[in-house]
């Protein structure tokens, strides 16, 4: 996966490497804004990182390949090829919440080290947290029902597909359909039948048998292949052969039409029927927004599977993340580029409470020792790990945690406040000074 | 990856292994309407798919943990062990367009194979269709000027990092900044530096000078980290220092800004200069719309590199794809589910033209011979590949050639026309019946 990277990274390194540039630098990586109905984002892919920079290192066949495009000079090619990670790197654990602008985590290394690094390192933090964060709304809409990751067919491929699994499990979401996830993550694995299983057999009643007979533990029965009412009496007709037994039909899942109104008339149904005990899942297009509108409803339903818009984030499908060199061979430094400002120097995240909740968070400079807690941790030393990975079960039940203390204001799913993020006086004034030299070396102000 | 699937899947399939279920049944993919300001999409993926199929078996490994979860019986794990895919495939050719509610792909095998490569067959398709037509719009919209990849730090993970590449080059772009893309799909890779190479030098004119030094061949100067207009003067600078060396600045790179009215600004400061052959490429939040506007207003640029929303296909993040069975054991199958309609049993697609140009499609059943050219081709048969893959570079030149064949006004950007796609009498006819025997079946209707 090393060669998992934009070219320019490695031309870059290449002119570092030819200039005899391997002063440590420091890159912050932090997102510049929210994308829309968005207040916070919950930390998430840093496990990933971690792993890949402690086996980071080029094959030979990656040599040849860069060989072959006849850019780079065999000297440099050598270098590539003793390459390891031998960097500091600190950040914000996975499961808690931070905000725009805060950096997400900082790596400092040698600088060829710490730029090859970039579009890996973007691109695990950046989906990651997307998913988290769209997966949180999700479990904030539901309000306790259950959440079940449906999403494998239509992520942005296969990796989207695991991410998706484990960045909800993470968010809270109770277990995945994508085998893959359960057996790498751990994570709780569930899925019973689709409409194909239904049409496969001689009559809808005959397949439910079927599946009932192999799943008698599980069944959850599709019922809106031909029509959800009548699936629904199939469904009751299947539940009282259970009955007979000492059997229970676990659920009933929807997928098409009015799902509120068919969600009350199905669990009406099952009440006439003595059938309290039968779940109705609903799948089909949920995503925060949907499954909110549905539960102000009163819909009658237990657990959403969620897909598609969930597993893409649909309404946002990327953040505005950036990986920004702010320190080299102990220098603060910045770019001016208009619109797309970058804080300079090592820094940390100072979060203050006041009874239990989040209140206000600070960014200052590494070295200063603000109230609050500090949110950056150093996780890797020398290239290698200095703490254990945190468990995905610790990490869940952390952001959990996070979640339930944070005002409900900053968790609306449509114009939340924006939660306070300020600058310390001290990082304020050295920006500001390290702004002055550069437009004064650079543009020639005075 | 064959554990890359959905739960339920594996219990379908546990069922039609305990039922004795082993007919042949035809699944078929297709996209049930287009996403917003499309009204074509391009065929890709098959490649993938193909290779899967070929060498599809479960791993002792995945079928540990599948017997860990306590689903699955032994014996049929046992025959998972020895699964293989068998079937034929028939499919539309990459590179190729086809319209909504056509079959892209249709399978037809034993049903517990054909159900069980679902969830891979539909993220696949999904993705590669989904990026090669975001970025067909993009080409469209350059009028041609160069289109660069540079996508891979905001897609929705590495997978998608390297779909969009292939993708886009299949699609008529010309190459991207993801080496390990360039390496797998032989696709031209480009890329020159970052914000940071320049801040981690002393000044700008320094940083440029290393670049210069060290690929004197292909020196693209990135000119906006502090201030564009005087980065442009310090591009010319070193352009004239690379003349007298006999060497030729290849151009400069415009990342934030009014883009437009710099692209002007710096056109004019060259060509005043004597340096008409620098070239100015653009990148930063380019799309289809902003590259139309961008190239009707009259900016100065020369190609344009794609990021984050050409990665993520942001206005359209997925598609509504469907992979569903419409025939088993000899038997045309199909659901009712509402607003969810299924063509019933094989199919094929004829492609009718006037003056070379497509005019209107028509789908039929499998064995109608009408009018027109058939688009979908047997391409496996007893689960091997019966045709030699198409290179890439073939795929992108008949990309080429399909859509600049396609009336403009189904290519428009935004509310295109809808293309004439009708279904064959007999298709209509046996569609018709299928419905009436499954509502005089299920729901009791005569």
């Amino acid at each position: 996966m090393e060669l998992l990277t934009d070219l320019y990274e490695l031309t870059m390194a290449a002119v570092y490497f030819q200039e005899g540039m391997y002063e440590p630098a420091t890159f912050s990586l932090f997102i510049r804004d929210y994308p829309p109905n968005r207040a916070y984002f919950i930390s998430a892919g840093l496990e990933e990182v971690l792993a890949y920079l402690e086996s980071f290192r080029f094959t030979r066949d990656d040599l040849d390949y860069l060989d072959s495009t006849g850019l780079f000079s065999t000297d440099f090619l050598h270098y590539l090829h003793s390459l390891r990670f031998t960097g500091q790197v600190r950040a914000i654990p996975e499961g808690r919440l931070f905000f725009k602008d805060e950096p997400i985590l900082e790596v400092t290394a040698p600088i060829i080290q710490a730029q090859i690094i970039e579009s890996f390192v973007i691109n695990t933090i950046n989906l990651q947290v997307l998913l988290a964060t769209k997966a949180s709304r999700c479990v904030h809409a539901a309000k306790g029902r259950g959440l079940i990751d449906f999403s494998l067919r239509r992520t942005q491929g296969p990796d989207a597909g695991l991410r998706v699994a484990r960045s909800g499990y993470l968010a809270g979401m109770n277990g995945t359909s994508n085998v893959l996830a359960g057996k790498m993550y751990g994570i709780p694995v569930s899925g019973t039948m689709a409409h194909s299983f239904v049409t496969s057999f001689p009559d809808e009643l005959e397949a439910f048998r079927a599946f009932a007979r192999a799943f008698p533990q599980s069944t959850v029965l599709l019922i809106d292949t031909y029509d959800t009412l009548s699936g629904a009496e199939k469904a009751v007709r299947i539940a009282r052969e259970m009955e007979e037994q000492d059997l229970q039909l676990r659920g009933v899942r929807l997928d098409s039409g009015d799902m509120l109104q068919l969600s009350r008339q199905v669990r009406d149904l099952f009440n006439r029927e003595g059938l309290d005990y039968v779940r109705i899942f609903a799948s089909g297009g949920f995503d925060e927004y949907k499954i909110q509108e549905m539960v102000r409803q009163g819909g009658m339903i237990d657990a959403f599977g969620v897909g598609t818009k969930v597993g893409v984030s649909a309404d946002a499908p990327y953040t505005d993340i950036a990986y920004k060199l702010v320190k080299y061979a102990g220098h603060p430094v910045l770019k001016l580029s208009s619109g797309k400002k970058t804080l300079v120097d090592e820094k940390q995240v100072f979060r203050t409470e006041d009874n239990g909740r989040p209140v206000k968070d600070t960014i200052a400079l590494s070295w200063e020792d603000l109230d609050g807690e500090p949110l950056l941790k150093t996780v890797m030393e020398s290239g290698k790990r200095i703490l254990q990975p945190d468990s995905l079960e610790d990490i869940r039940e952390r952001c959990q945690q996070e979640l339930s203390r944070l005002d409900e204001r900053f968790k609306a799913l449509e114009s939340p406040d924006a939660y306070p993020v300020e600058l310390s006086s001290e990082l304020v004034k050295l920006q500001a000074e390290v702004v002055h030299k550069v437009r004064e070396k650079e543009l020639g102000e005075s």
